[in-house]
């Protein structure tokens, strides 16, 4: 239906974006920020077409979709707020001291953009981690110019995202390079873009294979470019034995609500509980495979995400020692993910790595340990997760210090008896954690520190003022938070006397 | 003379490394900066045999080795200052809103550290890119237990200044898994410690060679982790004409100091020098070369480098079109490098590279432009840089912006008027560039920014007052600036009433 771009096409975008950088990347934080607040109205303009669109594409229902353009705009406007303000920038100054000896000379830095950014955006949110989603909004929010390539799975819902985004583009008067949007169902398409010359950095949502193939590629380039891929997590939560106790039924209430949410379709579904083996435990099993029989089986995105989903739910029931414990009484139609419960020993978990396997959709597993000691291996043995989760109480947590720090390890947020589904957009968010969770825990592809990914600090020596970056004007025109010889302050900068 | 680790002595060095970090890591930041003003203290102590042994090992003279232990008592004390100031954990809290539907929880974020950290020192810096220098300060001050490969061209000097952390980190009462020193001559050394396991991060000053391979084991390991390799630059110095004709005799005199500091042997040496060709320049050249040939050879770090500097500046001055311009009167003894200027035309500096590679040493090249659009190719020709700097007047700046933006591209620094070398230790100092002249150039690694290299953010989401870190608890007990509900403070969260 869309077609995809050719070499020369990709060639010729990747170009434009990278001679529009020069203007785009010194455009002032208003302009960026004015930008992002008019795809937002562009966006929402155009709301209806957008979720009709989205709706017949990815099996997505209506509701679901609706709240996640909300979120999309809600994005661009506190980043645009966010980004206004400015913390990100990291401004330093420290002025010049002549009489030392030898004299310091005056410094100054601040954050610049990267250039322009490569967005590959995610099957499973056609808004808020696609085109006109965070990637986008925080690169053109740092100052570099983006080029998407559309999700095959909702590649029309991405043509309308983009169409708005380059309206606002003209509309705010900047060049068409700033923003460009190309189709490609191969990846060699990918790769092209990731290694081209004129690209700096990439955002890419999806799976491990996809994202590590890109990453290697990015690394193997004359000159290596950060990748920041989200590539998939378990999300494990620990069932700690005073909360199981107390609040049992409680527990697998609401983990049968997040294990299902959306057919189990969010980066941040819990697929792995894990408790001691035992009364309570057993208790809230019993419970959660009560409350998920009553689950209804739900349309998956699209045809390929349901039949992997049948594919790695199979594989995993089928290992040595994994007890299936409950499934939906509804059987699935054709496209649908039927919930499922299934459990499995600590050791059988430690032995069968194929157990540590995201398996995407309404799954989860629930480990049985001996004891906390082995509860304590099975920490240590998981990898690099967005999230981990703990049900205990004041008391279990603080007799478990050695799981505290194996979690602590192995994640970018924990969760104290809650559930990790429902991905808060604001400034303490972090989204991202150890790999293959992601390829850079240093950073988070959500809230406003999200920007950070597509900047990187430049030094300002002996510059005058009337030529530096308003940001780093003696007189602080933009009243802006700065770490002045070693102070942080609003204030203007003194510079010594020139005597 | 020192024994190379065996491959046991690597795995035991790593496994107590992390072993340790458990407990280093949850160590409050008063008492890490405590161990690096230990470290200090202990290195003062004993100044008098790390100067007489680094004198030995070094060829370097001892003001120059007094100077730099002076520097990295500096870095030492004033990344302790800053470490505990606490501006690098980024503290953000955002309360819970109870009433919102669906309710907000509770989020706070700060930066922890990423685990235990390999440091492999520079040869040009025997103290303050070494053993005690700005890698293992920054690193124990984020948080994460440090092994250093000794350079073996001043290993002597390397095992004194780890005794000294060592005794630092018994005085302190912290356990010997804090800190480990190896020697290791080979590649292969390097190479097991980068990719051990419980290693998560590596410092590295040195070669594009070593710097880039081992970049690459890092990127290949089952969890790639980052490498902050500083690799070389050329530090082009570009010579804009209205300045040239202002201050010309000046310049070269400021030029001819800056390419001979400590023979050449610092990583902001400037190796580049464009101009405009005529009749400034041609004075400017003049001058320069009349100041060389006053300037004596000067003993080089070790044989090593005094070879690879005859080599590379023979290959250099051989290339067609390269012209020797000047060269020290005084012939060079063994081991010495011969301070020399060389000139060649922009075509044949755009044709070349090798004219565009690092000729490490008292060394320069000047590069005569037709006019400024071969200026502005020259600047986009050239790799990543450490720094870039401007002989300009403003006129020249303001008539000059795509050149501004070409330097910006390719440096992490920008000097106006002054000199590469002389790499303050402040806040402001951004010493890092885009690759090959470092492999990240999101991070510095001088100034207390430096400590951002080892750490990475951590969420926590509904946790209850008594069970976060000091830093994020509500009363904010140590006064740290934290931004909460999008508002920088040093005032305490409020949470909103359980009610």
């Amino acid at each position: 239906m869309h077609t995809d771009a050719s070499r020369e096409e990709i060639d010729r975008a990747a170009e434009a974006a990278w001679s529009t950088f020069s203007s785009y990347g010194k455009l002032s934080l208003r302009d960026r920020a004015s930008l992002l607040r008019t795809i937002a109205q562009e966006l929402e303009a155009n709301s209806e077409e957008l979720l009709k669109t989205a709706t017949g594409e990815t099996s997505l229902p209506q509701p679901r979709l609706q709240n996640e353009l909300n979120r999309t705009l809600f994005q661009l406007r506190s980043y645009a707020d966010a980004g206004e303000r400015g913390e990100w920038l990291d401004l330093r100054i420290d002025t010049a001291l002549p009489q030392r000896n030898p004299p310091r000379p005056d410094l100054r830095k601040m954050q610049i953009p990267l250039g322009p950014v490569v967005v590959f955006g995610a099957s499973n949110f056609p808004f808020a981690y696609s085109t006109a989603g965070g990637d986008t909004a925080t690169a053109l929010m740092a100052g570099c110019p983006v080029i998407v390539k559309a999700h095959p799975a909702h590649a029309a819902t991405s043509e309308l995202a983009a169409a708005a985004i380059s309206r606002a583009v003209r509309q705010r008067g900047l060049p068409d390079g700033v923003f460009a949007h190309l189709h490609g169902s191969s990846f060699e398409s990918g790769r092209q873009l990731v290694t081209h010359p004129c690209i700096k950095a990439v955002g890419f949502t999806g799976s491990y294979a996809g994202g590590k193939a890109l990453f290697d590629a990015a690394n193997l380039r004359k000159d290596p470019i950060p990748v920041f891929a989200e590539m998939g997590s378990i999300n494990p939560v620990f069932l700690l034995p005073h909360k199981l106790r107390e609040s049992c039924a409680q527990t697998a209430l609401l983990y049968a609500g997040s294990i299902t949410l959306s057919v189990g379709q969010f980066c941040t579904n819990p697929g792995l509980l894990v408790g001691l083996d035992g009364e309570d435990l057993n208790g809230f099993i019993r419970e959660l495979g009560e409350q998920i029989r009553h689950i209804a089986p739900g349309r998956m995105l699209h045809a390929g995400i349901a039949q992997a989903y049948r594919d790695k739910r199979s594989l995993a029931l089928s290992q040595e020692s994994v007890e299936t414990v409950a499934v939906s009484a509804e059987p699935p139609r054709e496209g649908e993910g039927i919930p499922t419960i299934a459990s499995a020993t600590a050791k059988a978990f430690l032995n069968n790595p194929i157990l540590h396997q995201e398996v995407f959709g309404p799954y989860s597993l629930v480990i049985r340990c001996a004891d906390m000691s082995e509860m304590l291996s099975v920490a240590r043995r998981i990898e690099g997760q967005l999230t981990a989760t703990l049900m205990a109480t004041e008391a279990d947590v603080q007799e478990q210090p050695d799981l505290m720090m194996a979690l602590q390890e192995i994640c970018g947020r924990m969760i104290l008896n809650g559930v990790p589904t429902g991905v808060e957009v604001c400034l303490s968010m972090h989204h991202g954690g150890p790999f293959p969770a992601t390829t850079d825990s240093r950073f988070t592809s959500v809230g406003a520190d999200a920007i950070r990914r597509f900047a990187r600090p430049m030094a300002f020596q002996n510059w005058p003022d009337i030529l530096l970056p308003e940001e780093l004007k003696d007189a602080n025109p933009l009243r802006m938070w700065r770490t002045v010889n070693n102070l942080l302050t609003q204030e203007p900068a003194q510079r010594p006397n020139s005597a």
